[in-house]
Parts: C-alpha cells; structure tokens; sequence
C-alpha cells in the first residue's frame, strides 16, 4: 500500500509535522509495511520554510530580525535546491509573535520582513519565495520597503516612521537608495488571497478586526492605504491597487509589486508545484490531507483543496483528517475530498481538542485506514466483483 | 447496493428507528437507489419491544400497569407472528419511568412486568419473550410473583408487601394460587447480563448503585436478595441463585427461573435470531449499525457486536455508527466491527450532541458511505486491481 500524507499544520496544536507523523504513526499500527510519504504543506502562512525545506533538502538560516511592535527576534529563512531561497513573513512579522493586547494595526511594521529579504540576498540567490500568510501588519509593505532602503517621505522630506499612522504623511517614495540586488532576483510570493489593497473586499475590512482593528479603525486603515496605494502608483507609475492579491497581508502584496517586481501565486498551488507531490500522488492508492478546521472556505485556496484536486486528476481517493469541521463541510466534497474524518470522538471542549490533539489524530488515522480497507473484505470473497 | 442498517437506540436522544431513518436519510444523500434494509434491536432493553414488533409485523397492545412506585401508567406489549408475545420489563418496570429523585432501590418493584406476563396469557400465547433490561428495580422479580398470585408471606402468614425491603420478611412462598396458565406457557428471557444473584458479581453490588443505592445500601439490598434466592431454593426446590443472568434486572432472572421456568438467552442473539437479521446480512454489501456509546463494555452481549459477529461469518463489512467513543474503543475492532464513526464533528458538549442527535446522525450515514465508497476510485481505473 502506497499512502501519500501532504497535510497543513493545525494551527495552535499541532505543526504539520506533528500532524503527518501522528497520521503515519496510526496508519503504522494497522498496516506496518505500508510505503508512507509525508509532505509537509502550507498555503503561504507559517509553515511555508518548513514545508519548502523538507521538500527539497533546503537548510534553515537564523536571522535577527524585527518583529511587528519593532523589538528584535530570531527568524527563519530556507535555502534551497537551485540557488532559491524561501521565506514566510509569518517569522517575522506574523501574529504569532505579538500577544493578544499588542495587537495594533496602526503601528505594526513588515520591517523584520524586509531584512529576511536583505538576508535571502546576501546569500546570492537566484529567486526568492514568499509566503505572505498570517500578517500582523497593515502597513502595505511600507517597512518591508524601508528595510530595503526605500525612503518614504513626508512634505517636509523627513522619514515618516513606521506602520499604517506613518502612511497618513506619506508624500514622497525616493528608491535611490534601494538595495539593487532586489532588481537581479526573482520575487514569487505565494498566498493564499487574492483581495485588492483598498476598499470592501481590501486588506483592511477583510482582514483588519482579526489584528485588532475595531469597525471605526477599519475605515481608517482603508484610507491609509489608499493614500498609500495612490501615491506609489502615481509616483513608481505601475497598477498596484487593484491587482490580484496586492490587498494580502496588510496590503505587503501591493509593496512586493511594487518594489519588489514580484509575480503573486496561489499559495498552496505554488508550494505543492515546489514540493513535486504530483509525482508522488500518481503512483499513490490513497492521500491523506489535513487542517484545522476544514469548511466551506477550505475551497478558496486552501492547502488540503490543492492537494486534492491534484489526486483528482489521477482518480486518487483523498480522505482530509481534520481538527473540527464546519456545518457547511459538504462544500469541500466538491472539489476533491472523498471523506472527511474529524478528531474529535466524544463531547469534549475545543481545548481538550487541542490538548490531545496528537492522540486523537493517531486514531484519526487508524480510521483512515480502516475506512480505505472497508472494501477489502468483499473483495476478497466475492470474485468477480461488481464494483469492476 | 445492499445496505442493512441494524441499530440499537440512542438512549435518551434518538429512539432505535430514528437511529435508521436518519443514517438512511444519509446514505440516500449519497445514493438514492440504494437498496436499504432496516431493522431495529435492542440487546433486551427498551427497544425491544419494538424491535420484534417491527421485525416480525406484530403489533402494539396497550395495557394499564403498575409503574415501579406502585402508580397506573400504561404499558405495551407486542404480539408477534407464529402466537408469541413480546414484553419488556423496562415498559413496566423501568428505570425510565421514574424521576432521578424517586430512585429507590428499596421500594420499586416488579409487579407491573408481572401484570404485562398476565396480559400475555390472557392473549393465549404459546411463546412469551421478556427483554429484561433498564431495570429501576432490586426485588428479584417478588412484584412479578405477587402479580402473577403468588403469595409471599411473613412469619405470622401475612403478605410481607412490595419492593426489596419486604423481602426481609419473606418466610413461606405459597404457590396456590398461581396463575397456571403460566405453567404450559414457554419462557424465554433476552438478558445482556449474566450476573448471578447476590455477591459482589451480584445485581445489588453490579446495578444497585445506578438505581439510586449508596455503598451502604448495597450490602443490605445483597443480604436480601440472599435471603429471597435461599428461601426460594429451599421451598420450591429448584436452583436458582448462581444460574448464569438470575441477577440480571435486579434478580428478576431468578424470579423468572423460579415462578416461571424461563430460559434466560443473550438478549441480542436471541433478538437477531427472531428478527432473521442473518439472512439479510448474507446478502448485504455493507451492515450498519450503532448505539449510544461504543467502548470496551460493548463486546459483552451488546446489540451491536451481535449484529457485527454475523457479518463476520459473511465477511460483510460493519461500519458502527455512535454518539460517543469510549477510550478504550479499539476493542471493538476485535469483534467484528471494521470501522466506528462518531457523530460528533467539532468540539460540542454532551448536551448539543443529545439535542442534534439526528441530524449528526445523517451526516455520519453519509459518512460511512463516503468511507464504503473510497476505494472505488482506484477500481473503476486501475483494473485488474491487485487486492482482487
């Protein structure tokens, strides 16, 4: 039995590697020989370096860098196979790195994101790529550039400072001092959004309430970036606003565009083309996919969608072991997911979940194989058989 | 395809036929020309009533009767094919009909399953089947005696009264005037447990504690039943005391044994037996069944598992469907079910699970046919298929 398992991290309990060894682990104790590949995979948020450097070989390289609220941390990139690094701004500037209450979308800075990239430079790559997933930040990449040696400018010529308030005196963007290299480098960000800067469907009504903005603060980071959006299309003259995904992260996509040249990717297709999965999953008799939580808006570029839709294609039966699932789950069965097996066996709260969340995925995945081998017993006594 | 669905009720939220219509409902979401057939069991509990009656096209007769606190409520009784009658203690005598605060295991007696055996022999059957679980009851079965004309009298030849305490006062069991149409009537009991009388494997020390006896109560209401179970030895000469059940529902085994020479049988094989569960399972594709919670305790005479150990012999796949997994629920596996799917699919407390039970229940029945399903992917595609 050949069995891929190319699952997302449930986010909070288990990292996607303690998701894939837990399933291996439970498909292990019913069937012992069976061939396991695991597939660290990610829709361009925090497990993007892990899952790109399992995938290829690639190393990590620590780096201090600046986290949202300004104070020095220790992030990660990933150099890989072909003079290609990889890194998730997620490690710098993420929310996992500030607490509840220092959640402010008015002063956090993509700064720490933009010294990964000065980093993934110094190492003299070729392409750089990023995941743009699970921002703190509203700034619109304003200090991911500033990292790069962007000067942004008030009327008077100073320097603004440093998150979205800074973006209210914005009046000049000057790149002479811009690290040149960016301008020799291949810049593919991965993500998993494709929202514009400014407006309903923005960075900053979509995504501002979950890094702490409330209703009133929503319309003023709109604003913000739309002062921020205008001026580097008129002074940089290129489309920023309204591009697909220039509203992920705060906005950091519009920033990649402009100052970085970067092409903008699905997340989840990007990674899964990176990880090469699809030659793995042609030759597979099941894939196993993970996340969280799974519902209805599982289908708009998540990661278990990708990887279904991937062994779609080769008639490849998809079970998706998640944490919790949605009243709206039936969506997913749609697009490629065949069965749907939750953890969660018994009444029991969200943090029980949580807490056990390795055991339940163990056993999660005992059933996984237990449902794929349901058949077997009528296979093997009622030949010929007519499901062929 | 050809699906049996033989499930056992989930107590206290979804009766054993809302169990079935709501896991068909599910798999007709999936496939609407399957071919579905349902029968409800019951392991000798409340279900059995209506278990049989369905099995066998028999139908309901209602019966006024005394509850276990010596109130009227009514009671059913099934008349099936072939001149039987099906009674369940619990219609009379059940833990059931009683309140949390009215539990007495001193006071409650069997009287009532013993005026539902006398409205079977005024039917003029020659066959009754007694499901004997869900006791609320401790007397060994003196109420059904007293109801049936036996006289149990005290020192001074008096009637000692109703309930376990009496018993304390039992000298003489006359027999006079015993209904004797029960004596040219077979018997036969469906009993899960296998308990003997007293003892600490005893009804009191297993089952008093959960109809309401303290620790210290359950030593007393042990040397009651002793003293019962040796009077009746000694005076009607028979043993009844260490045969395997006389201490299922409170010593109501032994009452059977001794005023109406029942045989006491696994309460589900003999229910499967009677409802010719066996001969569809042969032809099935797939068998589900199900209850309230699965866990280690269920491999011991369980509805369930029965169904599950004729599929077995068939090699029929069994998928159980259940409102809860217990820790322990690997064992299961052991004994013929193949694949257990919980109702439960986010993190919910006990309460919501109960109040959504049939809705939970059909998604779960679209499951295991999702997961009877999976591998037919690989089959329709990659033939000859190497499990053939």
């Amino acid at each position: 039995m050949n069995i891929v398992i190319a699952t997302d991290s449930f986010k909070g309990s288990a990292s996607t590697f303690e998701v894939a060894d837990s399933i291996e682990k439970g498909i292990k104790n019913l069937e012992p020989f069976a061939s396991i590949n695991k597939f660290p995979i990610s829709d361009g948020g925090e497990g993007t370096v892990d899952a790109l450097v399992a995938a290829s070989n690639g190393k990590f390289i620590e780096k201090e860098v600046t986290n949202p609220l300004g104070e020095k941390v220790s992030g990660r990139l990933g150099l890989l196979e072909n003079n290609i690094a990889v890194i998730a701004m997620a490690e710098a500037s993420g929310l996992t790195l500030i607490k509840e209450d220092e959640k402010n979308p008015f002063k956090t800075t993509t700064y720490g994101t933009g010294e990964l990239i000065k980093a993934a430079l110094d190492l003299g790559v070729d392409e750089i790529l990023i995941g743009i997933g699970g921002s703190a930040t509203n700034d619109g990449g304003a200090g991911m550039a500033q990292a790069l040696g962007v000067s942004l400018k008030d009327g008077n010529g100073d320097p603004i400072g440093f998150g979205a308030e800074a973006l209210e005196n914005l009046e000049v963007v000057d790149m002479t001092n811009i690290d040149n290299r960016i301008k020799g480098t291949k810049v593919t960000v991965f993500s998993d959004v494709v929202n514009p800067l400014c407006g309903l469907n923005g960075a900053s009504y979509i995504y501002g309430p979950q890094k702490g903005a409330s209703e009133e603060d929503v319309k003023w980071l709109d604003q913000l970036l739309y002062k921020y959006g205008g001026t580097l299309e008129k002074q940089l003259n290129m489309p920023v606003m309204n591009e697909k995904g220039s509203g992920a992260a705060g906005g950091l996509g519009a920033g990649l565009l402009a100052f970085c040249n970067a092409e903008i990717h699905s997340g989840v297709n990007k990674i899964l083309e990176k990880t090469k999965l699809e030659d793995h999953i042609q030759n597979a008799d099941v894939v196993i996919t993970g996340e969280g939580k799974m519902d209805s808006q599982s289908v708009y570029g998540k990661a278990p969608i990708g990887v279904a839709k991937i062994a779609q294609k080769y008639n490849v039966p998809v079970i998706a072991i998640v944490g919790s699932e949605g009243s709206d789950i039936r969506e997913v069965y749609k697009h490629g997911i065949d069965l749907v097996i939750d953890i969660i066996n018994k009444p029991m709260d969200l943090k029980k979940a949580m807490e056990n969340a390795c055991e339940l995925i163990e056993y999660a995945g005992e059933k996984a194989i237990r449902s794929f081998e349901l058949k077997d017993k009528l296979l093997k006594w009622r030949e010929p058989y007519e499901f062929i």
